[in-house]
């Protein structure tokens, strides 16, 4: 599925709540998610990290429709086959991160 | 474009600096990047916004690498056109969030 549809699946699900939540509320419920990924992380089961990589994506792509931010166009507008800083493939910047 | 190939597209790119990185580390600068979007959120400006919706989208990308799950196969298989605790589109859950 692309970026896209899954978006416009979350809004058909979700938007309804999602508006009346608004964006701080939303952001709110993503940092949580964020919280979740971190523990799952650290126990190293592989079906509460998928599910965890899940709500985080579902609540990122819930605050983009409520801002009104098509994720697709954002994320390809940034990064297109391409490092955005050095415009290699694969990134030649230095490991500073 | 569709989830994975974003996700592969972020390996062709970061991969062999995500794999360096490690896990925690990786997780820590998708933090970053969830504090650089509230910032943004606050701001409102449209640019800035689709800028920090990408990095956050790249760096959940990379972190979903570095620990070898599938983001596409883990959203579809949680968000499957239906809210996963009501199973109804729109959700009928109660907006307690």
């Amino acid at each position: 599925m692309d970026i896209r549809g899954f978006q416009d699946m979350m809004r058909s699900i979700y938007f309804h709540h999602d508006s009346r939540r608004g964006k701080t509320k939303t952001y709110a419920w993503l940092r949580e998610e964020i919280d979740e990924l971190g523990e799952a992380l650290k126990e190293n089961d592989k079906k509460a990290l998928e599910n965890e990589f899940a709500d985080v994506l579902a609540w990122l792509a819930s605050l983009a429709n409520v801002v009104n931010i098509d994720l697709e166009i954002a994320a390809l507008s940034k990064y297109d086959s391409k490092c955005p800083k050095c415009r290699k493939t694969p990134c030649e910047c230095p490991l500073s991160k």
